[in-house]
């Protein structure tokens, strides 16, 4: 596939956006919450957050896309969180799932891989050494920051093989597969890892970008490119990392409004 | 009313809030909570928020107003709002209801019913479709965003009459009722649509004006002038969505100190 | 101790901080948790947020420091928070408390009472409202916002020495003492107490710095001078209360990168 080919697919997948305003409903951290809520509407979607066990299966059925991030976990948090993946599984809604501190603490570890196990997760997103914990290669993880991770491009093609998913690894470099091809993404700015939320918000707005176009893996490559042409022009925008979220939502908007540009190198197959 | 007096009205229900500094407790949803507190801060106001059973009639009979949005709702919302609008009651403090989502699931519905069955809800505040189910409309609703409403300014009479109480439908115009008039309030920037929490922020903003001043209509119609103003002024201080929130926290602030400027043909008295 | 000595101790203090990256765990409030894990990330520590007690004890031995903030409590909060202190003790971590609206309700009175008594808090910082009346002072507190408060630097100098820990009173000047000496810092700029959570934030600071300096005492007071250092930048960089918090956070990364600064007359040892 050449380069132009590319553009015109990347633009495509995210021209669907702006027609649908897609419903992504969060289960997600109390931490990231509000940003994921601004990034969503900032791109044209319509977020809706709960951990409501009351209302949790009504609310995944009715949605576009159903996003679980277990950054705040409770220890209702394996039991609503199944509902979700099984009430979305049930529509055939796309689940992405955010495995925050995997690694972290032996309640997470345990919480993610049950999740997994219930075989509806369309998508994993975490950063490079939550997903090669997740893996199975020796990483190191201390709290919910990235950690060590030594070879993330294989850990992402072995995680999307084992639970027949898309997984994306995210760092100075991401890393996408489908569990045959492996793609990796760069471009951006550091100040996209300088505040927290970071990845939490990248996973709203890959879940927002599936739902309205139901394509797993463009859908994830669109939203790591857009996330990255973003903060180019974000970066230009701050004078640090605490002005650099909101112009981040400012540059998403943008970019919803006109329109998606040329990738140029910043996305490659990688030949393993 | 000429425009002359009602300038004069709104100029004195508005410097109640800075004589005042008004302790406004929320009972309210963890996304928009943070920006919540922000505003009630900037006008002068004291925000305090918890959900805590041991608490919440200690709190409730402290405040001078309390204000209850269900946008997170738990299994235990219906207990701890009902205990916090029956301890507002027993001491005359107004309530203000926010009931974000109502039609968006049944348990959503179901808990704003039996709380405003409660009897001591001073003022509703929802978007227009969410005033207009509740007024018995049909009206649609997706999630938590404002969905098809026919008739707010029917639906704001209606909800007023029916619950004894003021009702605020918020769009691209504001409608309020007393049950005996109704109200349209416009001007602001369509920024104010496009960033997630701004209707939670102008429930703060009523609750604040009203638990300042006493008089629940003309706190409600200087609560969305104040809101329509400020976003103007923050309009030309940002450059999207992101960058837009904290302008408003801004020009709120600055409206505090400066006083509030004639509304001219912002706020209109409608005949049916 | 001359001027020039502290700058230097001040500086040393400070400069911990990059070397460790800290772990700084956080029971908190819902409302300040996000901008605390921003300001975590632009100094430089690694914030963790949970109050999930099937990982509590796991997260308070990994982290580098434990800060416990009940500004949004629950029925649950005093065996969670007790269990973070326990396990936080057991490895020798230090534990900073926030008793955010002490005396505002009797829950949250007897809730700090019990956390006190487990005896392993190592500093507690609250306003000086709060900290009076935790040192049996007459106070006035109305809400979470700073009350009436006679004689904070005493107060500081009896909760330091009552509960064998480094106080801390925040305010217009605010009071650090260890139970032996006292000390004032002053300086910052009026938007720091113009914004919901910025008592919060401190506390982060306050955890940040003493978890990689392992000093509390002189890790406080840096914190204390960061934090008014930043302030006088980011005012110049803001327009109001709005813009003020994410400009904080820029100055706050900008500390971290180029050191810290002559504090002059800022800090001073009082004689009683």
């Amino acid at each position: 596939m050449n380069t132009r080919c590319l553009d015109e697919r990347f633009r495509t997948v995210w021209s669907a956006l702006a027609k649908q305003r897609p419903l992504v409903y969060h289960l997600t951290n109390s931490v990231a919450m509000n940003f994921q809520a601004q990034i969503a509407v900032a791109m044209g979607a319509s977020p809706l957050m709960s951990l409501c066990p009351s209302e949790v299966e009504d609310l995944a059925k009715t949605a576009d896309a159903v996003l679980i991030n277990i950054g705040t976990p409770t220890p209702d948090s394996e039991t609503v969180f199944a509902m979700a993946i099984r009430a979305a599984g049930s529509v055939n809604r796309p689940v992405l799932l955010d495995p925050v501190g995997y690694g972290a603490t032996h309640f997470r570890t345990q919480l993610v891989d049950r999740l997994l196990q219930e075989g509806h997760v369309a998508l994993v997103k975490g950063n490079a050494a939550e997903i090669s914990l997740l893996s199975g290669q020796e990483a190191s993880v201390r709290g919910v920051d990235a950690g060590y991770a030594p070879d993330p491009g294989k850990a992402v093609f072995d995680v999307a093989r084992s639970w027949n998913c898309i997984a994306i690894a995210t760092g100075p470099i991401d890393w996408v597969s489908d569990g045959e091809r492996i793609w990796s993404v760069q471009g951006g700015h550091p100040y996209l890892a300088s505040f927290s939320g970071s990845g939490c918000a990248l996973g709203t707005i890959v879940a927002a970008i599936v739902a309205a176009s139901r394509l797993p893996l463009e859908g994830a490559l669109t939203a790591l490119l857009a996330y990255r042409i973003a903060a180019e022009t974000a970066a230009l925008e701050s004078r640090g990392p605490g002005t650099f979220p909101s112009a981040l939502i400012d540059a998403l908007h943008c970019l919803t409004q006109q329109g998606f540009p040329p990738v140029g190198e910043r996305v490659r197959e990688i030949i393993l």
